[in-house]
């Protein structure tokens, strides 16, 4: 354990320090971060400061900054003893995918004609883009892989990120502003096929651990709601000043909230009883964001955005319910976030709705996006098997105690006295 | 209870089918979200894609967005064993509330030539505000309906706000931006008359679950937060563009900072050793923002707005330590948040502000908010009345386990196996 | 107890009336958010209502506000039975210090021809600014003093700061956007040289509640993630219009980055068997942010801000591992929140940073705002040790039972009934 950790240090600081040399010799602001600007203004005839695109791109950035660090992250917490890793994790990977993101983008997309990588407030926004990618990937393998593990998939992640998105946008000239295909479709096929990769046959052996408590899913709410109030912000950051930034606001709000009525219809009708199941409110009600992420910016017209909304959360919601438990059993993937019904089909929605109205390209995308993932996905869990990453055992899975500390707190003394207290508890789907 | 699923169901696609044709036959982008954008710039002269009101409105909407589904969402989580509903029922609500609201608000307010709905920012910020309506309604019934009660609440409320809206605004002309009148106190006067009219003589049956626990309450200070920061792109979001809307956040700031200090000081002094009550801090600091709704836009000066700050906050404390008892002994009103403390008095005292700032119309304004409150109100708790609508039991009011699958959780087991452990808990007076 | 508690009350009423009548005197609005601001465009030919920099500024303002308000208020939940003081008493000490802050600075910088201070968007996030230096010195007093000793802290905390404010930015005209002297350091040395002042030597009779729950340790989360993505709006904030803010942005977006990696390699090491602590996590990944105030809009370089994440945070972990206990045994300072590791040492880093690329004025500027803290908290904590503040027995520390109502629950209600469960749990170093 100690060497593994060892290695874990020295593996981040090199990363720190190829970051910090590879930074220095590529990246450097661009015409509107750099102390140019004002010549820049002079040159092309701006009339104001206001016309320097932080002041388009910036409020939207933060919201898409939340959405992947606190929506993404509190997402995660739902499990019972999982809320650090949930959290906690997210928030290395993101914070490690961004800077491996600017220059894998840069490489591809932003680089000048002196071999400089000049970035802005748009490159931010790409970054943050690209490691929800990898976040979406987390999803399906949450609680079952280590910290290392998490940065290689992160790491690889963001490689297959930039080239299939370079694909996608520049080689097929594909439109996919808010990234039903490029980031949805291939974050979710990547991780389930990892996922797959990694099957654990013994998993029920942390089946106690594999559910929620009270307070957890109230926090997991906390990510949901993000989440779902900052969508438009997500599928417009970086649609077309105007109208298009404007018209992807609306598309997408209206898309949602059809998902939040539709999630809570076809829960009810679910269970015994006809109670709400939280995993559905927490999951379901996003689908809409998500298939709206490719047509954003189209003129697919209010109602047929709720539309869109309508029917991404049915499939979404009906994917809780007998999609992931089947995936489970026979397909031998284990997918704790449920992924594939929340990004997944969405994404996969959201290019197909892109296809109808704009053409051959998008669907031509969408199939990249989805070979990137399964191929990349199989690839990279070949890698992660290796047994050298530490990987909790299958009895330790959804267990924070393995990485974090853990402060000893009246339950756990209690239930430490009361050990028949600690067993059998009913496992959601999720 | 099958059956009540099943209709409630039925009810829910019906609702999802008719706002589809509904925006398919009337709802259409407007000029600044359309790709007509770029032609309208140029017939207009209109210099730069900056003057789009997306670039006024849209960091404001995006708070307000976060203050109805976290900020009213979280504050309603307070309760030990109803932080599912609370947050839950919450954003169905309000998701449903904004397409009926882009519909109704549309039909009075934007109606174009033509026959269509013409959509921006401008009203996705608008449908929010009328939703908050039926939120802060909600505020006083929480607990004690069902969710099929709750969308009936918000289909009526929603109509009726559009209504009053109408007449207090277009006809009357009179100000009332962050909606001290049209919001805040018609929406606390239709909430506190349906509680009147569904009153409960056998509410003490589940008593134990009307208070709170330590870290429910934690989670409402999460929407305490966010309503009290954001307040002020409330107030704003929807005033006059330059100094209107500055105007407006400074006021806002200095009445709620102004409520704080207040509410600390009066809650102090009213408990027994001087000890402070999450109640009045969750919900007395925010009076400010409610009583400056009206005259937000108004030259009311900086000393002004902190009167109106220490005022509304003043009554708003003493309001949960004397009338919410008092409501509920004498005049029959149970209300769960404390709604009249929060939203009627601040909402009243915003229309008296602005009546003595602008004049009678403002005066005339108010009445009708209230007219319609009261009015509104018992024609709909008597329609809630109705024995159809499967309401909880009154000794399962406060209670999850009746809508929500609700996880086993360690607490829980615990409490199953020491009963005696299960009653008699304090409960507190919101 | 009762005395206490009326002297309490009357002292705030005095505060609240005093400030009403000063701002009646001196508070007016600027051109920018008055109704002269049409004829101010007209005179000064000002294209567009959007050059008011309300709309330069309000997006980030608010991000700075929840900052203050969620950021660190939610940062000092940690406490396993102390998530109120740290919230409330935030909030409260924010809600007045603004208002001071508001005078002061208005007195030192902002006073017109005419006597008055004229206030806009800038003068709301220069008092952010000014009651984030209290806030971080109630992080080293968190759970040891009185609400009352909380606003006198702030009282005079507020007013040291406009004055070494004044030295170090108008005599010194040294730059500091972002406040790693003037807000970081000077409000660092002011907290922990008053808590020097009231060490308390019997503090280990509240051991049992320094310490945090699961939960308690996820709410924290909250406070630091909303800290992380929102800093690079506080860098930026009130820097140039422009690439200035454009900048400055990306600097700090760069420097959290490297932070949290750099955090999680140095916890992994610090601890037995390699596990992460909660602690580092929470605190010190933010240490880039803080690190990066002064250099923010200065031009060095994408890289640049990578070291200084780097550097900082390094320093920052290492901080909370061994200074911490170092200086609770030798020196004699008890720091709850370990804001030496937060503020105080990167704040410095920052300061010199700023000092090799910007000169000797800069290096001034951080020996007074050092000298400001030091002296100021030496001053205050002698106030502070006056027996009149009612401040909590060294066995009630960490308590929120001494200032609340706080709920009975099902834990404690187990708990009372199992006392010998309550004793002996583990003391994390912050």
């Amino acid at each position: 354990m100690p060497w593994d950790f060892l290695f874990y240090f020295i593996y981040f600081l090199t990363i720190h320090i190829a970051m910090i040399i590879l930074f220095g010799v590529f990246v450097r602001y661009n015409e509107e971060s750099d102390t140019r600007w004002i010549e820049h203004r002079r040159r092309k005839n701006i009339s104001t400061n206001l016309e320097n695109d932080f002041y388009y791109r910036y409020p939207s950035f933060q919201d898409v900054h939340v959405m992947i660090f606190v929506g993404f992250g509190f997402l995660m917490t739902f499990l019972k003893r999982y809320s650090f890793g949930g959290v906690g994790f997210n928030f290395l990977i993101a914070a490690f995918g961004i800077q491996w993101a600017l220059l894998m983008q840069g490489w591809f997309h932003y680089l000048d004609d002196d071999g400089k990588i000049k970035i802005g407030v748009e490159n931010l926004i790409n970054a943050d883009f690209c490691v929800a990618g990898c976040l979406i990937a987390y999803g399906a393998c949450l609680g079952k892989v280590s910290p290392v593990q998490l940065m290689v998939l992160t790491l690889f992640g963001v490689t297959l990120f930039a080239v299939e998105e370079y694909i996608i946008l520049e080689l097929l000239h594909a439109k996919d502003p808010g990234g039903s295909m490029v980031i949805h479709t291939f974050g979710a096929y990547y991780g389930l096929t990892i996922s797959w990769v990694l099957y654990r046959p013994m998993l029920s052996q942390s089946k106690h651990l594999q559910g929620s408590v009270y307070h957890s899913d109230v926090f997991a709410m906390i990510g949901t709601l993000f989440l779902w109030m900052y969508w438009p912000s997500f599928n417009s950051a970086i649609a077309d000043h105007g109208d298009g930034q404007h018209r992807a606001v609306i598309n997408t709000y209206l898309a949602l909230a059809a998902s939040v009525l539709t999630t809570f219809a076809i829960s009810s009708i679910s269970q015994k009883h006809g109670k709400l199941d939280m995993v559905h409110i927490q999951n379901a009600t996003l689908a809409g964001g998500v298939a709206m992420g490719t047509a954003s910016e189209f003129m697919i017209t209010p109602y047929g955005s709720l539309i869109v909304g309508f029917c991404s959360s049915i499939i979404s919601t009906f994917g809780y319910i007998f999609l992931t438990p089947f995936m489970e059993k026979t397909l031998k993937i284990q997918d704790t976030c449920g992924i594939h019904n929340l990004h997944a089909m969405p994404g996969v929605i959201g290019g197909i709705v892109g296809a109808i109205t704009a053409g051959g390209y998008q669907a031509a995308g969408l199939f990249v996006a989805i070979a990137f993932g399964l191929v990349g996905g199989a690839l990279v869990g070949g890698i992660l098997k290796l047994p050298i990453w530490g990987d909790p055992a299958d009895a330790n899975c959804f267990d924070d105690e393995v990485y974090w500390e853990v402060p000893e707190d009246e339950d756990e003394n209690m239930l430490s006295s009361h050990p028949n207290m600690n067993h059998a508890r009913g496992m959601p789907d999720a």
